[in-house]
């Protein structure tokens, strides 16, 4: 079936989103760690994370100002460091849960009965359920002026994984650190895996990579 | 295992390119097909593709204009209109033989072996094996000067999907359009669903939605 521009316009906007939101495809899910003014431990679900570049190792995703979770944006402007922490299957309905609206004196940690994991030398934790997770550092904030969000663009600081997760040639298989993936708004996912391939070269075609 | 920053900076590119890529965990992963001032009908993969907002319906991506894909990104501010084409099973490999360095005058779709699906009204085409793909219109072209790659934010135009694969309340299911993931720079997983979880709020658990 054809949706047109037309038919998109007229939807209810809440089938609107769900709809638009799927284009994306399956996407990265993760929970970001921050701390505010006052010291609470705050932690949300976001789906837009992305790679941004490996050298120096950056990391980019979207928030939303207008909607929750809206404490996220303001301690990682007053505070710089903040953690990102992959979902597995044992914590995404507690990942889920962080997306409801809590005051921001309340720490969604406590209220979804996941666990702090410190880092010596810094206020910000990491979720200790989560196999996989990366301290970052603030860089930049990126105004996205046509529809009032905004992009933030940070530098991987440390990152954390489970010995057997780390290939020989710098590859994490995420399926060994159980990590999940979502599409839409609300649906998760595990994956299997289907096949590494090799850099492709004009003139060949791309085999399967053992590992 | 922890790695540092100072061992991070220390690997190998290569190396490094894989583990950071990694990070980003799950990700969409999509052929961007483009027309060329000379009506070459260019066709490359990208991982980066991210939802921005639903009113307007707008995405965005990541261009690294140093490395290949080369041409999407001149097409694009050229012509404006472009597509988005979700890959599958059958078509992974030829999204993936996309990445290689073919000459600006050679069209992808040729190369790999995709066929051309025309749009009334429009040069550029959809892939046609792909199950789930859409039209876009370039709106702007933000630059990221921390490592000189650049974001691209497109307004969906029209949306081509199975029937089957859309819900009452607008969620697509990916599955039933066969979309596929990928993780690192080389690897492609298919998917099988979690669960769909309700909407979150405070003092409640999210439950199931059947669907």
């Amino acid at each position: 079936m054809k949706i047109t521009i037309d038919q998109i316009n007229e939807m209810e906007t809440r089938y609107r989103a769900s709809l638009v939101n799927s284009l994306g495809g399956f996407k990265s899910v993760v929970m970001i760690s921050t701390i505010s003014y006052q010291k609470v431990h705050n932690l949300a679900i976001f789906n837009s994370l992305f790679h941004l570049g490996a050298n120096p190792p950056l990391c980019g995703f979207i928030i939303r100002p207008d909607v929750s979770p809206r404490h996220t944006l303001s301690n990682i402007l007053d505070h710089k460091y903040f953690t990102i922490n992959h979902l597995n299957e044992g914590i995404y309905e507690h990942a889920h849960q962080t997306s409801a609206r809590y005051d921001e004196s309340i720490s969604e940690f406590d209220e979804v009965k996941l666990n702090r994991e410190t880092i010596p030398g810094h206020e910000v934790v990491y979720v200790k359920e989560s196999h996989l997770k990366f301290l970052c550092e603030f860089k930049q904030k990126i105004d996205i002026e046509i529809n009032g969000t905004c992009m933030i663009i940070a530098e991987i600081k440390e990152i954390v994984l489970p010995d057997s997760a780390l290939g020989n040639d710098g590859f994490v298989d995420l399926e060994k650190s159980e990590s999940i993936t979502c599409s839409g708004l609300d649906s998760y996912h595990r994956t299997k895996k289907i096949a590494r391939l090799t850099y492709a070269k004009p003139n060949t075609w791309p085999i399967q990579i053992e590992s």
